[in-house]
């Protein structure tokens, strides 16, 4: 049993931030000082870095199944979102939105901000989308649906290919009666990328956010796939980069870099999932043990390996990850990336959770360097606080 | 003199890129692995990240003469710029802009996407902003005038401060009419600032963008400073990161880096523009000694130490710059930074010159690594190639 005197350090935050991965470091160190060239330049240095810039995105294009033209890069998961969406709207003045209503805020707060109508699906009790909901809130002008693959507060996982049926089903009847609108599915896949599929074919996708901040990439490195029939109106102008739809010289480093940090994810995805899930289990049977008054949020069977999210009844969230920062544990309350700390969580709000149940919760997120040491660590120092 | 014929590299492009300075990518360093940490997490660690960054933001701050809650970090120049003139229109509807015809497409574009008028102002024959010209255009629904501090293509250097005296007296008349829209003042100072003061009191400006991939700083990284009695609205939302107006996790060892960039450009600023400014000379009057098809394009006394733009009649300029790249000399045609190369430059056009004279023209940049030697290989190489 682990002696709770000692410093000891255990990150289970994963979900907030990975640290950048050795390998991955390794592939952007030349880009800071020696390879540091614009890649617009006409010289050969120039276009060796422009070579390497086009390497990595039909590195990443292979990973999902997509063509190299398809994606674009981003700096961050946020802007990727924004971009989805605004882009989206920009093209289709006038026309409306659906979002499950467990998505992050850089989905919700572009949806809502648009001068359109935005319209949140419901979720049942594990955080999933209702179907018929979301089938029902479809209107004739509904052009864009954006549904989480897995939740980061949860980390239940949507059936994007279902979503995508009643979609090609909804097509077939616009088509029918003369309505042009098209209807696109897009999917914020930043906690889903080390552990899911990405095969946007699969997924029946036409747009997805990549965060390479949460695939032990660099921070504000990421990607948006657009599928190729997707038009998208630029919402960040200037020089003709990413095909024009993102402005800017290139993060070269950061790009090199995330697209590594998904190669290496894509080779460890099956094994990664096993080693975790086992973890997932062990902890969530150690917890229920435990204590009567703690709850496991979201028991869904699809659901990430990573992501446990529990309260413990009549505790403070936010207390308790103070003293389990004082033990040299690092966990997280409702959602750590939203910086917005004084909310109480929509994504548990969403999934009928009460107020008391929200205020008392902590999620806990593995990662590679997760051992099973740390799970009993982490167990034993909750059984010592709850005493 | 030099020997041509050796395996040299000169790199002449720094308006383009600058590689990242040691002393930047040291401070970098710590926050890829081992200061990994989401800076909007709760326990100690996340919470020390946040005190660098925000240790970041003083020390910008205080290089430009303005208050932490001023600065926005942003994921480059373009970022920044798009941020300044969307931000205000759309938080201004129906209002005006004006541009210098001589800014960047990373301020004209978004100008020029806006639902709204947006008017170029003319340039002298140096590329400076005509002040008549610009007082004429300002109109009672004019909202936000954006001129470059220094020309990425000419050098040449506005004074901003003689734009805010305009702008001082239209807001005294629009106050006695009662019209009460402000009306503020951007610069896009991305290439001034290894050379110029960046004191916003002294230059007048509410809106400044700062660029520290040209201050041997890394990619993407930038900031706007936005005074505090400017309201802008938020183009990239999400997370209430950066006062709200620019979500997302932030990108926390760029954000060390540039500060750290600027604050070695501020210590450096008065001994680097010397230094340049003779090397600057002395390649303008070896050019003209050289050939008598060779014209210096801008000659404005006021003009960056750095930037020297000239043309050789008859000559193509792409051809001209791939010959120097087969020598070892990194040089760029027009603005190398715009990623359209197919274009005419619209700056070179600006200042009037004809289209002969801007397809021969070349930009020679130097920067913190430059030497004489530099100089006299490329006036050298230049001698050999148009025997």
């Amino acid at each position: 049993m682990a002696d709770t005197t000692k410093a000891k350090l255990v990150y289970l935050d994963y979900a907030a931030a990975t640290p950048v991965d050795d390998e991955v470091f390794a592939v952007m160190l030349p880009y800071f000082k020696d390879n540091f060239y614009n890649p617009s330049a006409l010289y050969l240095k120039s276009k060796s870095v422009r070579t390497n810039v086009e390497a990595a995105r039909k590195a990443v294009s292979r990973i999902i199944g997509a063509k190299p033209t398809e994606i674009i890069f981003t700096s961050g998961a946020t802007e990727a979102n924004n971009l989805a969406i605004t882009g989206i709207f920009n093209d289709h003045p006038g026309s409306e939105g659906l979002y499950s209503s467990t998505e992050h805020e850089a989905v919700t707060k572009p949806m809502l901000e648009k001068q359109v109508k935005s319209t949140s699906i419901s979720v049942d009790k594990s955080g999933k989308v209702d179907l018929i909901d979301l089938r029902n809130k479809i209107s004739f002008k509904t052009v864009l649906i954006s549904v989480i693959y897995a939740n980061n507060e949860t980390g239940t996982i949507n059936d994007l290919a279902k979503i995508k049926e009643i979609i090609i089903s909804e097509l077939d009847d616009r088509k029918a009666k003369k309505n042009i609108l098209p209807l696109y599915l897009h999917t914020d896949a930043s906690q889903a990328a080390n552990y899911l599929t990405l095969d946007v074919n699969r997924l029946g996708v036409d747009l997805m956010t990549l965060n390479g901040a949460k695939t032990y990439g660099p921070k504000q490195s990421a990607c948006l796939y657009v599928n190729r029939n997707v038009k998208l109106k630029s919402f960040i102008s200037g020089g003709s980069q990413e095909f024009g739809l993102r402005a800017g010289t290139e993060n070269v480093p950061n790009i090199i870099g995330f697209a590594k940090s998904l190669e290496l994810a894509s080779n460890l995805r099956s094994k990664e999932s096993s080693r975790l899930k086992e973890l997932q289990h062990d902890l969530e049977e150690e917890l229920l043990k435990l204590n009567k008054n703690i709850v496991i949020n979201s028991k869904s069977k699809k659901r990430l390996p990573n992501i446990t999210n529990f309260s413990i009844l009549g505790q403070d969230g936010e207390r308790l990850v103070m003293e389990l920062d004082e033990r040299g544990i690092m966990a997280a309350t409702g959602s750590a990336c939203s910086a917005n700390k004084d909310t109480v969580s929509p994504v548990l709000k969403a999934i009928g959770l009460s107020d008391r149940e929200i205020n008392s919760a902590i999620r806990i997120s593995t990662g590679k360097y997760t051992s099973k040491d740390d799970i009993e660590y982490l167990v034993q120092v909750l059984s010592d606080i709850l005493i």
